[in-house]
């Protein structure tokens, strides 16, 4: 019975898609329930991957009795390393996929040695954390070995469901486990931190298996090379692909590094099944038949150099599109992504592809559950409080609402962000507090070195340009050399150029003439004359920077 | 009988969204339908507008006969001050409502007194423009009064749809005019220039009454206020907002100015409805309840300076929302726009509105025929040849496919790009050469002077910033000040700058000792040796810019 308190701290994942995190804390002790990513939006210029921020856990450090992983997604898992190197955990606990996927990342960044992993059984007993005891249960999506974590605290008994679908006919059988999650509602369930992504979407989410139906459909009428791309980590759809493949005769090609080496741990840890005979190097795709050819390639979110794009862009060392060839798109545009995958498409149709993808063909389902999945969970485990997790507002606003009309009071409905301190107790749940949260960015090998001003002059750099003056200004009070202009990004006709470099040497002149002197001040006057000019030339406001040398 | 030749010379439009216009060429007359832009992608940083290149037009500028628009959309139209400044046109032909948009939009440029406009009638006589005998039909979309052009050539009869769908209860009861079309088509057609946008979607897109169906279903339910957030040249959408709010006795307000002007034209030229004493100023909003108020608004598409934009943020001086507002985005995000739409709608959510948009509700409907209804056009007018046009290369493709089940040899199929010149004659059609074509940037007041070098630039600058090594050289042989560093776009620490100032004056000094004073040299190597001590360093690559200035 619960009689002391819990404090939930989500640390990513709310108002956003991507890196969740979340930080369970109670009795000095905290246990930390997945480490993801997210990809930079087109805003983030230049940047390579977004990380939450670990300020909070780095303080409490010596508190932290482990990491568990729901899941091997990137925004799940991807951001352990840079956690483990700033922060550490003594032990990293996750089911047997996710660990393969996790122990191939730690050793990449050369922490696997010092790294302490764990398998979990979601059928085997309970695990202890400092005073949290731990079951896992089954979830299906769209990679394998999902699972929700019960956490026993002494705040009460919380359910995170981790990325879900009820797929009653998964791939490989493991459905959504609708059974335990009754259990734990007859048990009693405090509070549900539950996945909010397609909370908006009416219905359900077809199962992963109508993937395969439309594979089974599509792939066998084609006379030409199949290509398939999917996410590299999408473990059953890539199993589909081969089944078809094999049922047809078609040798599969694995294209992509980070599929290659996904299928690898998948094969090795018995999550798929590939004949040995059926895969074939890239190398040796001349040596057979279009018709006998599938290949499996990264790419579906047209990340600019991955297999797909290359291939599009007829870029690639080994695979060459040709009239009669057809690509099974079989992904969803991840927002912000969806012109770069039109391009892709566009150029597979100019080189004489037939290209199937989501608008026009049965090639993806969604991994989450939609509205009435949603609400199944809800009526399974009957929660007294619901925090909604896993995504931008306005999912987790829907999610509260499918909450609300489940008969949860709405002041036992937690609109969380990320930072707050909720604190779960047999009082009920509440917001307490604020710790730091935010972004941390990873940019080239800097971590956290790119701040927001960074950001803000790239931003401004890239809609009009730079323009450098160059003055020199002499010692005594000879006259000074004509300024030199440097403009990048900013096409300016040579006319405006010389009107230009007129304008800052008249400015110079009258600095002069009116004793200003002190550099500062030199600039700041040829920055608004100059700039001045340009603005009423051209309407541009290009980034002017004057270097003012005395010599 | 046809005898001669027609050149078709699509300058637009093919291969991409937007921007569409076509020439028509023969006996030495030049005929131009459409004049439209197209709006910037990301990656055009900076630019505002993307015009044609009218290179080819400027210099037949003597022969064109007349400038003809199939509808008042933008990227149909928006080019026309453009085109009317930099090449002139005798006149502009257009239906009444698309006349009354390009007049607004002329007066704005300037140039409504220096053209000659005349209108269209689809139910009147043909009308002949040198060589070319022009007839026109109604045809149904999501702006009023669009038209389907009929050209009798002396290369043969040309059909160009214009952007259509086959709505068969629109709104003002103007159906796309099946029975014309199929009496064309008995006449017989040489040639097809068929809208592509939705030739790779299944089925027929829902007509435009759908959506009024559901805002009378939507809007009496609602209790707080009402936004509807639609195009601005939307008139039915609105008409359809507009009788809902008038029969259910909410006051309407008209927030954003494209969307206040196209009401106004509209209404005056007899094209919508709307009483007098249902339409508030938006600063009569305060003195009436918020469930007697219905919205409509511009920014579906998340435009950063529009009307729902601004009240998502907070930062609209006459409409907050507040807790029990509904806010309707009755639009589709065109490609590219998606993450400014979601943010949008999060925004909107977290103030506590209730968000209706195409993915959770039917408050949509696309403008342009799915797969059926291209096939219907093909069926009733029964072309010996097809041009597909307006779309991307997957959309042109998927047209063509439908052109090739409905029976038109494949060798009468013409995949044209932008500035390819199509010859049609008895004998048939090809593509015999190509004209300069391409793009303009419009960007602040400048018309085409922002080439790719600066687009290059710019993303440049934007991915990683840029750095100034400001060096001056002695003219003797004496020793040289340290550089100084300045960098915009690149958060560098404080020691990695002092050792890039130290790097920068280790190669002075190496260049001094070697005696290579050249400037163009001297910057090379300081260029080479700051920037890979910069990539060494922190993986980045910004732009290096040196300046020496010899002293």
């Amino acid at each position: 019975m619960a009689d002391g308190t819990c404090r939930i701290i989500p640390l990513g994942g709310l108002g956003e898609v991507g890196k969740n995190m979340t930080a369970f804390e109670a009795e000095g002790s905290i246990v930390v329930v997945d480490a993801g990513l997210a990809f930079p939006r087109d805003e983030h210029l230049g940047v390579d991957l977004v990380l939450p921020d670990f300020s909070y856990l780095s303080e409490r450090r010596a508190d932290i009795r482990g990491v568990v992983l729901t899941h091997g997604h990137e925004d799940h898992v991807g951001a352990l390393p840079y956690l483990l190197r700033e922060v550490g955990a003594p032990a990293i606990w996750a089911t047997k996929l996710t660990l393969g996927l996790v122990k191939s990342k730690l050793d990449e960044h050369g922490l696997l040695r010092s790294s302490e992993l764990r398998e979990i059984d979601p059928d085997g007993a309970p695990i202890q954390l400092g005073p949290f005891r731990l079951e896992f249960i089954r979830m299906a999506h769209s990679i394998p070995d999902c699972v929700a974590v019960v956490l026993e605290t002494p705040g009460g008994r919380i359910v995170c469901t981790g990325d879900y679908k009820i797929d009653h006919t998964p791939v490989d059988g493991l459905k959504t486990d609708v059974g335990r999650l009754a259990e734990i509602g007859n048990r009693g369930v405090d509070l549900l931190l539950g996945d909010s992504t397609n909370a908006e979407l009416p219905g359900v989410t077809g199962s992963e298996r109508l993937v395969g139906e439309a594979f089974r459909q599509l792939i066998p009428a084609r006379t030409g090379r199949v290509l398939v791309a999917s996410f590299a980590s999408n473990v059953h759809r890539m199993q589909q692909a081969v089944d078809v493949a094999v049922q047809v005769g078609r040798k599969v090609c694995v294209v992509g590094r980070s599929m290659r080496k996904n299928l690898n741990i998948a094969r090795s840890l018995g999550y798929m099944e590939v004949p040995d005979d059926t895969l074939i190097r890239p190398a040796e795709l001349d040596d057979h038949p279009p018709e006998r050819i599938l290949i499996l390639c990264t790419g579906s979110q047209g990340e600019p150099l991955s297999a797909l794009t290359r291939i599009a862009y007829r870029d690639h060392p080994a695979v060459k599109i040709e009239r009669g060839d057809s690509v099974i798109i079989s992904a969803k545009p991840i927002p912000g992504n969806e012109l770069r995958v039109h391009d892709a498409i566009n150029r597979l149709a100019r080189s004489g592809a037939e290209v199937l993808h989501q608008a026009n063909a049965p090639v993806h389902v969604s991994g989450h559950g939609n509205a009435e999945e949603l609400r199944l969970v809800l009526a399974l485990l009957r929660p007294r409080a619901v925090m909604p997790v896993h995504g931008e507002f306005r999912m987790l606003a829907a999610h509260a609402q499918l909450a609300r009309d489940s008969g949860v009071p709405a002041n036992s409905i937690v609109m969380a962000e990320n930072g707050s301190v909720v604190e779960l107790s047999p009082r009920g749940v509440q917001i307490v507090g604020q710790v730091e949260s935010g972004v941390t960015f990873v940019d080239g090998l800097g971590v956290g070195d790119v701040r927001d001003v960074a950001l803000r002059d790239r931003r401004r750099l890239s809609e009009d340009g730079v323009l450098i003056v160059v003055a020199t200004l002499a010692s005594g009070d000879g006259a000074t050399a004509a300024p030199e202009l440097i403009a990048r990004g900013f096409s300016e006709p040579g006319p405006l150029l010389e009107e230009m470099r007129e304008e800052a040497r008249r400015v110079l002149d009258e600095c002069l003439r009116g004793d200003v002197r002190e550099i500062k001040l030199v600039q700041e006057h040829l920055h608004d004359g100059v700039g001045q000019l340009v603005y009423d030339r051209t309407g541009r406001r290009p980034m002017i920077l004057p270097v003012v040398i005395e010599v």
